[in-house]
Formats: structure tokens, sequence, C-alpha cells
């Protein structure tokens, strides 16, 4: 008969187009699974999942909108996806065994059955770096700040470099790349403790917590008296206007995301009214999504691996344990109150 | 004794921080200059200005403020400069002598006495090219032209490529470059007339008059059915806003100038509320100054006469005469009036 298991998942019951997306726009659900192998069709794993990833670009995809970051949309009534790590505990497939940890995008649920082509990588454990490690430093906003930071910011020794949302997942491994590379980092968060934590943890020359400056203008003229070289832009809208102040020549400022501007329709979306800036300047900001910087995956994991084996990169993770705590860690995202990268744990491992 | 001239000249009077520049901000007054190169200091000359060049950033250098283009201010009480053609009537450099035709940076004045090391070239003329063309085509709008479209944008055959203030000094020789790589060209502009001349003088593919079209999203739907791939901006705010909700993958906007934002102090300018679209599309913005490609401005020069010389770029100039037509040359680049680079006849050549 094989393992059966009741599986709960998140699905989309409504799109979200403003505002921070809550339990009328995704629910839970139970489905029941055959996990075993002679269960499941070739070609295909089935994967108890340990960990899921909660990225602010996920709420990029329930407005029902293409704009922005233009990923596809979740379908209605569908289970939503993220990246995870999961177990094999059932396969069809040669290359995976039962006990095999996976990286992937998968479906955010207890349990799932996925066509093995989607798997990214099989997962080999480090006493020096854990799990939801590599949903971060070594995950998709690790890579994300290693794309920023080395290869479009050109941060070199002496950069000055600004980080916005400095403390999530993107902005801490950004800023310890920054400082390997010899730069002095500065960083902006939302709350007092998260600027003692980027200081005394990440390794931040210094920081301040954008809620408690009423002129954003003027804090960057005490942070940078020598202007700005490197941006990294977590945020968007009236931090990235005020960075268009303080910008050197020739300042490159690459567009990761825009966490202050995700849940509202683009026609509220904050202006940036001093563009003119970038001429005079002759500044380069340019967004960039992982999907064309796949090819250098290999090079950011080995790496990134490598510094973190040597203890020079550090990820501080936010655990929180459930499937069904993903909806309430997603909204997380938009109010300050965590400090390093968001996972939920599914299933112990 | 030599020659001894009354000349007229602009000097700023009092800055202008925002709206069109009027005759409280420049005002005319005479010198009287003795030109004979016995009168003048060695490594000199003595210039009769022929044609002064009436450019939109002019118009940065007189609020006062040092942002957007960042170009010095002019300074109160002292005559203004602008790319120039002189003519030698008077030579301490042996280097010159009189009568020599010479492009630079010149006082906007009748007469002038100079050190002959801030001439940029001298000037051979060729029955094909006109004066005025060594400030238009072959000038700083030529070559800007040149970075925007051949340089930054990286124009390919098939590019949708659009170009604004169409049929200005830099639109009208960026779009025949364009046209010569093989791409696909739109104009905007702000009069029928115009829309008429640069489909039919200067080879745009099409064209339309944004002061009657209501809606720049729908506009640009309707002449863009497959997105942007290269946006040459001259103008910034509104449009700029739009053509971010019609771009494609990796688009490239190269940032030329900001017209439409020049009047106006930066708290006022036009908010672009859709940068967040530049991640998901990958677009690279990037502004960019002349003094930063002056390395090039040898190949942009040797590859525009020759495609002068063989017709297939023109130049098309709005000439007003007399000193005293400055300021009025100057105001009308802010109200849609002209076709073409406006210049200054200032004495006959």
């Amino acid at each position: 008969m094989g393992r059966v298991v009741e599986s709960r998942e998140w699905y989309l019951a409504s799109y979200s187009p403003e505002g921070v997306p809550n339990s009328d726009n995704l629910k839970l659900r139970t489905l029941t699974l055959s996990l075993d192998s002679h269960s499941i069709p070739e070609g295909h794993v089935s994967l108890q999942i340990l960990f899921v990833s909660v990225d602010p670009y996920l709420r990029t995809r329930l407005t029902g909108t293409l704009d922005g970051l233009y990923i596809h949309q979740y379908h209605l009534n569908q289970v939503i996806t993220a990246y995870a790590i999961g177990k094999v505990v059932g396969s069809r497939d040669d290359k995976y065994t039962e006990g095999d940890l996976v990286l992937l995008s998968a479906p955010v649920a207890e349990y799932c059955i996925i066509t093995s082509s989607i798997i990214l990588r099989k997962i080999h454990t480090d006493t020096r770096i854990s799990l939801p490690d590599y949903l971060s430093a070594l995950g998709i906003p690790g890579f994300a700040a290693w794309v920023g930071i080395m290869v479009l910011g050109e941060a070199k020794a002496g950069s000055n470099v600004f980080i916005s949302a400095a403390s999530g997942a993107v902005g801490m491994t950004a800023a310890q790349l920054a400082k390997i590379r010899g730069c002095r980092v500065i960083g902006s968060t939302g709350s007092d403790q998260k600027v003692k934590f980027i200081k005394e943890e990440l390794g931040y020359d210094d920081g301040f917590n954008y809620n408690k400056e009423s002129d954003l203008d003027a804090a960057l003229s005490k942070y940078f008296p020598d202007g700005i070289d490197v941006y990294l832009d977590n945020v968007g809208g009236k931090m990235l206007e005020a960075v268009l102040n303080h910008v050197n020549k020739y300042a490159r400022i690459p567009l990761c995301g825009m966490i202050s501007q995700y849940n509202k329709v683009w026609t509220e979306r904050e202006g940036v009214r001093n563009l003119l800036n970038m001429v005079g300047k002759e500044v380069r900001m340019e967004g960039f999504m992982l999907e064309s910087y796949w090819h250098r995956y290999g090079d950011f994991a080995t790496e990134m691996e490598g510094y973190m084996k040597e203890g020079k990169i550090t990820s501080k993770n936010k655990i929180n344990v459930g499937i069904e705590s993903f909806l309430d860690s997603l909204a997380s995202l938009f109010s300050s109150s965590n400090i390093g990268k968001v996972v939920v744990q599914v299933n112990k491992a």
C-alpha cells in the first residue's frame, strides 16, 4: 500500500492587488498523497519539505497584474510555490535516493510529488553550514547579493557602499561581500535593534534606522560625506530618491527589488523626482533578475561556500515553525519585524 | 593702434531657479576690444564669433544650484559661454592664422580674446557641410546622439528605438544613426508639423505629437506593439514613466538630458513611479555626459563626416540672426517652436 500522508499546502484563494496579503488571499488545504516510489510517476520524486524560503518577491506574484518584477502570477486555486529544501522520500529517478536533500522551487506544502527535472541541486550537508543557509546566503538572496555587489555594482576597495534593507536576507550577505572587497559599507534598516545587529554581527561600518530619520537627505549627508559609489537598492521609493542626491560620478545602482513599493499599485508608488541627477553624475541604474545569471550560479556557490567555511560570511536566519506560519511569515517581511532571512521550518530534518 | 571693436556680450545678471530664463537673468552689454595680434597676450587669439550653439543644457547653468547635470553654474556678472564657431582675426599662437575657423566653448559675444588652448578643433570647410552643421550633427548634439545610440544604446538591426524631442538637435541625428544601424525608429515631438518633418525629412518610421496624446501609455502601445528596446531620453518626466511600461527585456535607456524638467526645482519635477519595472525587465538606464567620451570624439567625427558627405545624415538648422537673438533662442527651446538645431548667427562668415 505504501506511505500515505495528509499534506497541508497553501493555495491562492484570491489576488491581492495592494496592501499586505492576508487570509482571504492565501489559504491552507489538505491533500492526501501516496509518497512511495511505486505510487509516483516515472522521473518523479516525492519530497518531505523541510524548509521554505520566504522572500519579498513572492508578494509580486499575488497581485493578479503582471508588472514590476514581471514574474508569472500564481494561478487561482492552485498551490503557490517558493524555493525550498526537501528530503527525498520516494524516487523514480536513479539520480535520487531516499534521504537525499534537494534545493528546488517547490509547492509551499508539507509534502509534494514533483518531476525531478525541476531540482536545482543536491545539498551535501556540512557542519559549518546549516540547512536554512542554503536558502539564505547560499540561496536566492545570497546569489542576488553576489550579482548586485560583485557583478553589477563593481564594488572596489575603498568604494562607499550603501545597502537598504540592510539586515534582510540580501542585504546581510551583500554587506559581507562588500567588506571582503574592501569597501566602506553603511546600512539602512527599520529598528535600533537591527542597527545594532548589522554593526555588531555583520560588520557594517555604520548604519541608521530610517524610521528615526525625518530627513533621509540629511542622514545620507552624515553617513556619506564622500558620497555614494554603489547603492544596492532593495527598497525603491523615497530612499532611492534620497540616494540620487548623494551619488558620486559613475555610481552604480543595481536594482535588486523594491520592497517598499510591492504592496501598492504602480500609480500609487512613490515617484522618483531626481533622475536628472543620473545624467550629470553619469549613473548607471540596472535592474536584474537571477534567471539571467544562472550561468554564474556555479561561480557564486563555490565562492560563497568557501567564505562560509572560512567563517568570512555568516547568515542569520529567522526560523518560524510549521507550514501554518507561512502567511504570517510573508506578511512579516513588510513590517520590519525580522532580523535576517525568514524561513519556515515545515518538517524536522 | 590696431583694430578696435565694440563687442556685445550676454552676461548673467541674476540666477533663474525655475521657469524660462528671461531678460532679468541674462542681459547684453558692450565691451571695447583691441583685436590685433600685437594687442593680445602671448598664446592667445582674437576671434570674431560667427555662430553660437543654443542647447537645452545651458539652462541648467542658470539656476544657481548645482544639481541635475552638475555643470558649473555661470557666475554672476560674468559673460556666459556656449559652443561656437569663431574666425581668427588676430593670433599670438603659431598654430592659428587670420581667417582660420575654429570650434570652441566661447563667450556668447560678437568678438572675444581667448587662450588658444581652449580651442577644440580647426574647421576645414567642405561644400557638403555647412558651418552650423559643425554645431549640430558634427557638434555636441551629434556627438551626444552617437554616444546614446551607438555606444550606450547598443542599437542593433531590428531594435525598436524610441526618441523623444525627436526633431531636436540630438534627436534628429540619433534617429538617422539608428536607421543606418537598421532599427525601427519612432519619434515623439511637439507639433503636427514636426511629426511631418521627422517622417518626411529624417526618415523616422513613424512619429506622434505628444501634445495631442492624452494617454501616453496608449500611444506607446500603438506605436510599439513589440515593445521598446532602446529609448534615448531627452525629456524625462511623464514620457520616461510611460516608456517604462513598454520596455522589453534588457532594454537600454541612455539618459541624454531631460528638457521637460529643466525649468523646475528638483522637488517639483515629475516623479517616475514605475522604476520597479526596471527590475523585472532588467533594464539598464544610464546617464551620460560627453566629457567622459572625449576619447571617442575622433571616432565620432570621422564616422559622422563620412555619413554627411555620403548624404546619409542631414542636419536641419534653425538660424536666428544677431547676438541679440540669443535669449529668445534659448527660451524657444522650451516652447516646442523649433524644428532642428537652434543656432545664432552672430556675424556673417
